[in-house]
């Protein structure tokens, strides 16, 4: 952020009075301009075993495979956003979202919100962000093509819970421990 | 949003191609912007089943009393948001922060994460935005000066099922009626 939004004036980076962080502050109109971690939202979504991923047609990781997801927008519920990005993205339609996971991605300052639910009549097919949508049987999952470390490790965990016959909900943050290298740190 | 905040020339509100919203567009150097829900983080802290409980220095609903909370910063992970605002509002420390509940408050584009969990030592004072704090009893609790209806159906369920010996997720929406009437609608 370079110039205030409000009256377009250049902004400055300081810690505002009674405040103990950095902010853009316009001197000029006196607005302070909070900046604020986004909200992704997306499912896993099964139908008969096997759950649907989508091969990114957009940056970052093209061609990788991912869960339906995407940002949360204005005016909208978070099992609606979900619900919506499965429509988006692979033309799916869920039935009984479940709040799954909830994972704070502090280098990118995102808050993923990972349903999971079923797929109705096992239907899917490429969205305009998506390559291609495939229905995966576990042993089938290409793991080495998984776009995000969040997705993969909610893919590795409920695989497991549903071998052991319950879902319980995941807290976590991923954290950044080196350019390519992430760890998921589990409250619960 | 008035100004690009990146080159300063004014913006326009229009759909891009290949969307489909409203956004903020600068005419000048392409930017969209684009503006997403923002996260509320907070927690229902007991101590010896008495509830810590803040009456407002700020407004909105100045003078009214809440849980601890408030908007979760960048780079930081969501429950160590609801933990910090505990300290902020409450000079409260936390333990063993468990999330209860997700609620999305539509009309004013927020997403609340408020998890429960232990007051440490059972001391808590006002912060700077707190006129007050107190421990309260469930059947002390000021229910007709709860500042917003998300913490008033948060309380009330939470006593609920304390009451009933099992605390369970709960996922909802917000939801405007008219000017002071707000509906909480279930999905768990």
């Amino acid at each position: 952020m370079k110039f205030c939004s409000q009256c377009g004036a250049p902004v400055s980076l300081r810690i505002p009075l009674g405040d103990n962080r950095l902010r853009h502050v316009c001197e000029a109109c006196g607005v302070v301009h909070y900046q604020n971690p986004k909200i992704v939202a997306g499912c896993i979504l099964e139908w008969q075993g096997r759950i649907l991923l989508c091969r990114r047609a957009i940056e970052p990781r093209y061609g990788w495979w991912t869960l339906p997801a995407g940002f949360m927008e204005n005016s909208e519920s978070a099992v609606t956003a979900a619900a919506r990005e499965a429509f988006e993205e692979a033309n799916a339609v869920v039935d009984h979202l479940t709040l799954y996971g909830l994972y704070s991605l502090l280098h990118v300052s995102q808050v993923y919100l990972l349903f999971r639910g079923q797929l109705r009549d096992g239907y899917a097919s490429p969205g305009e962000e998506s390559l291609e949508t495939r229905l995966y049987a576990e042993d089938e999952i290409p793991w080495e093509q998984i776009a995000f470390t969040v997705v993969h490790e909610t893919l590795r965990q409920y695989f497991a819970e549903r071998q052991a016959g319950a879902f319980t909900l995941q807290v976590g943050d991923i954290i950044r421990e080196s350019e390519n290298q992430f760890r998921l740190h589990r409250y619960s």
